[in-house]
């Protein structure tokens, strides 16, 4: 594998807010602590998603300090103290303000087979440095779940609602809430779910306005976009 | 057109309990007359379903006595009565029972856009001599509005649920009740709903246990299922 | 896996007529042990369906007295005996009223390869407390086959016909009855089956009036609905 | 339009049995008119095919002998009598043999909606100088309609089956003779038969084995295919 | 139609944080005016959307100070001023706090037939109360275009990208910006677009972290969430 | 396995010319061998498909003189020579007429891949009793490869024409000949082959009057519709 | 419509060689009349594609020179003489060279209902100076056609490929030559071509090497690529 | 396997330019070892694609100056010297003009997963005798890294882009320059990408004049293709 295939993006906390998160698939364990490597070396905090169980062992073996999360499939490693210059990331949004523990998600699962993908929303928020809660079984079938625990969920800063099969939740949660809410589809169910098409199309067709929707399974990507939202929310304009 | 082409098969009310019913779509208004005209002579009740109103005016023509409805695109004709010997439809299996009235089947649509397959749903059971109550617009995203009237169904004999969009509805009215649920996807919606594949999803893969399903817009064929669950109800065994 | 991340609806036999069914995929062997004893615990009747070998064997390790259907992918394990108070399930809609045995469901297959999801609907039907038929093999293309055992199946309360390939089996058993039947379209064939959607579409268009469809090899589903018609033809109104 | 842009095969008849027929769409009226004209010229027998109504009028109006069936939309015209040297089409296979009134092809309707496709397979058969025999509205839910009238088309030497919806009624008609069947399924229904698929998939997963598949409302296609099987049923070889 | 079968919910500001926004689609002109007088009485700012030109129409003549976008299908009227009481919505979220002109969204379309969603955007965002940037005609080939205008858009609280074809834009959109992108696929383009599809499936699978998805066309439900962020990012918390 | 499950329609050569053929998939190694057993205790001769190695291994062991072909995933048993009676198969439509030898197929292919296919259709066709012109490799990429081989497929009474990929060759074939020309989809491919459906299309779309379709890689029912075509034409009349 | 919404690149001649083309869909006859208008003053020649009639005949009246061709949707107008400094276009790539002339492109369609996509290609060649060869109606079934005309087409510099139903027609094409071959699949066929999907799954599967693909009925942009291609054969390098 | 299925094109080379290439997929050890050792017999250079571990050992053990390139799954070996008359391969468009060197090919990827196919366009472009520049990993999302890598690829005479996922990237490389792109969709991402089919639509439906496509992961198609036109840039006329 060519080792000049692989390029970090150091430039992107600046101009995103977040250092550059590193996707496993296709990455062999080389690269991947290559580029683990770099990113500590500029200070930054490091998330990796999607890795399989070969390529979280060779990342634990090299840092071992780092925690990988089996269920979720990501592994992390804190931001080295910097002696001087530059702070650690996440970054200047949140930079000087101390209001990163104000930002508030809830992560809301349908069912235990979504639990995958919830795992992987909350490292990525624990990442960003959000505040999570986690609110799991609630489907729709059992329809007086959800409402009980409407104290946990009804002033979040943003909702990130995880579901399969016919993916409804979200557009139920919507209805409670002024908040945005982000749906992940996930792949669980059979048959006719076509490997989370069911849900996913559930999901764009909601009739609750403030729903939007990620890519199947995307639960990093859903929780980097509620991330966002929760943590403007406290920004100084 | 062949008139040979259509045949009416008057043996179905012994067979399967109804006489048949009369599907417009594809048959010229002659061929429409000559079915219903056939239908009476034989002291059944007539309802068409899906007529064009071209199809509708030339019924209501010949049969002035008969009922249209343009919401729901069915016409429907009340047996004759008969002098002597057999009994007028919908036939044996609710015969000398008076029990018809007590079968009784809830109708719950998510939108307005799903009035006309609601129609269509009400205008069958009431041909099939089977009680309704019409509850409209209790999507989820309104999470409030379905349990605000769940004394109005929870003790029907069966239910039809009619939803577009994400077709959620009828996992939730699952959830409420003991009895099965009959889901209809609607065409209703746009872009991502595929003319009503999204709902269909949807509903093949609710996570209730209560819940089949029906063809894109079938309102008949969701109301007859309903009504034969409903009227089973009260046989004498 | 977090251990608070699987609930046990213990409201549903009140709620819904029967107890909660266990749903093997995505849990752990821990959390199906768990959740099986928590039922057990309140005198429910326990089902538990789509299980791996590995699950199987882990819950008959802890329950001797359990019996596993390899073919079906169930567990099951009777209610223990209560000394007083709450009755065992399968729950209040058929209580007190010795009419279960009353209650039958026949069971139709069109070819070999749809046994597995026949097995889960014995199972399911038994669990339920309903007398099933079980006629193997009788697909459309044996045109003589079915009307044979006409005799075996047209008096059920309830018909779950079983097919993959063209599906067209439920169209035919629907115009020999009265009856409702409940159409579960199999993974069965190769090529142009499309995992079953060949299947799932024929059923979907079916020209016959009672039928209506679960998804993909939704076997538990349909008899479940098939169960609940036709206890409900023998309660007492 | 460009004049040159269409060519007529006059070689056709030497190479596979037959002339040339004409496929309509995409036509002007002036190039149909003078496709035929070169056709006739050539002692063929025209056929041509999925005519607009405009097209149609034009070539009746020029060709005023010829025949415009409205349902089928086709338009034939005989060939010309020849005063010596090349004999008149369908053509050698069937030449000097006297056998043409043997060939004997069943044609089978599912339902009403049905017969303009039907009509295009009876043209096309007369076309070739095959006998045809017409069963309509023997659908698969009227389980006694087809069995009695076997009589009429077990002796065939191929056997067309039309049908839509759920396409079941290929599969169970070969279940009854020993012939070659060319199902055409037909975009026929609503709902979730996608314009045809549904009735496609059906005939493709044929548990039959004697079943073979055209497109959808593909009737000259199908009629073309049974009528090349029958009429070398009776080839002197 | 049966008047009932609308209804509005009123308690929507509250709960949600703007009034119920009426969907036109399947309604009749007296539903819509109903609808519209009910919210004015209630001194709620009105919004629909998706209305035909009959409909536009109707309701102009009965609101004569509303105002109809044609290009945008929507009608707006203004709150009446309320003597006392209850404030005029957008609603409580945004109350006393003077901060609403700050919210500001970027709204960039690829290309000319963009134009009508990108239209339904602003028309929403506006009634919101959110201020609004156009930026049009900056699809991804012509890639000096984007950048060109960075300075408009790469301060914005949260940007709407709209793009057909190969729907690419808000990736690229993404790349430059630290704030929430949401990506409204269109029906702009021919062939293998699918009416929207190439672009949704672009959108969902951007290599973008920040970009979230709504239905094809949904530019209302886009520029919801988009306001819905804008906003939040200057509530007093 | 419930043993009564498979039953065996000793019928089949009277009403349809050819005893049944068992289909190995979903069959247990006992049940598979129970039928063949059966077939040939009744003078049939066996044809068993798409069996698995560990199927093949079996029936192998219980059938020493049967033939295995690997490549085709095809097991075959002739017929006990019966002391008197009933006739061995393959049956009557052949019998005492020595004609058998010469009904003759062409199987084409496009590529290497679909070899598997082809080997299937060979040994069904020789198991009919059809004499087989194999002709490999000829695809339309190399248009010099198919005329060349015209004198060896140009006589046969039916063609059956396997190719993957763009599935072209049938047309093209087809183009040649007077006979009746079978399809078969191969899923050899990559890509947007999707596992066959490309050759499917193509096949179906055939611009070609003379082909019809069957399932993707069904080579068996390809045999045996050319199978039925090839010895239809040698019947006395 | 916002004027602002429509802008002209007038960079795009330097940048890729040829001007902006205008794309209709979408634009009102005011922004396409100062669209040609804006093109026309940087003496640039106009090519406007996939216009509607009412389009056409509003740039007709504008501009009388101009050139609309009905059957390929397309309006032309050559670029102004310029009195001196920018030498109009299409462009610097061949410019100076006088070897327009040479550059040769064949244009080869299978039937008569892809005239409109091969005349769209014409326009465009045209427009870039590109010598063209038409060659109609040479599909692949007629297998004796396409080899007939191989002279006139075996030493283009690039091939254009059009067809529909199974488009077959580029795979046997790009086997008689060693020019690349663009493949356009148009919508023309009825049924399983799903408005051109099975001819472009064709193209992309094709087993020649030389053959690259473009939208469905896209003659504009396979005329495009094909004339880079050839122009660059004859570049001074 | 029958070894006369596999025949070698032996007159590819004067036909097309280029020696038939030796597709992996289906053959058998000894097919591909017959085969390269006829093409070098005859003096050709051979490139053998989609090769499975143990074909590749095979090749590498029977022709040990091979090289086997893992990433890219293929093979080469260099064409014997001959000690007279025809000249080795790649052949005779390319013969005797020394200008191969010139022809100059860019790849591009969008990110690490498209390596592989990125090594089989390097592969088949070095056995074509073409020059590479190969530039990875400059994605849409991360905008800034294209350009800055412009002067590497705007001289190429044509270029591969290679992208999964959203599959943008093709567009915006085609806005910079004037020669033609060819686009690869890879099957790189995961839920709603289908295995490639996101990024295939996306290339399709490219705003970008100068792009075609090629399959799903056809890296060897793609840079067929871009050779043929890089290599005719310097053809002498």
């Amino acid at each position: 594998m060519d080792p000049s295939a692989v390029t970090v993006d150091l430039d992107r906390r600046r101009r995103c807010g977040f250092p550059e998160v590193v996707f496993g698939p296709g990455k062999t364990n080389e690269q991947l602590r290559e580029v683990v490597s770099t990113l500590l070396r500029h200070y930054e905090r490091v998330l990796a998603t999607r890795l399989t169980p070969s390529q979280a062992a060779s990342l634990l073996a090299a840092f071992p300090d780092g925690r990988h999360n089996e269920v979720a499939r990501t592994f992390r490693v804190d931001a080295r103290v910097e002696s001087g210059g530059r702070e650690p990331s996440p970054g200047p949004s949140l930079r000087g303000r101390g209001k990163t523990a104000a930002a508030h998600v809830a992560v809301i699962t349908a069912g235990t087979g979504d639990l995958p993908v919830a795992e992987e929303v909350r490292e990525t928020l624990d990442w960003m440095g959000v505040r999570v809660t986690m609110i799991h079984d609630v489907g729709v079938a059992g329809p007086h779940r959800l409402p009980a625990r409407l104290a946990e969920f009804q002033d979040a800063d943003a909702i990130v609602v995880i579901a399969g099969m016919e993916g409804a939740l979200p557009s139920v949660v919507a209805g409670y809430v002024a908040c945005p809410v982000i749906g992940v589809p996930t792949s669980v169910g059979y048959g006719a779910n076509f490997g989370g098409i069911s849900a996913l199309l559930s999901m764009l067709n909601s009739c609750a306005n403030n729903v939007a929707v990620v890519n199947i399974d995307a639960g990093f990507k859903a929780a980097f976009m509620a991330g966002l939202i929760a943590t403007r929310s406290y920004r100084t304009p």
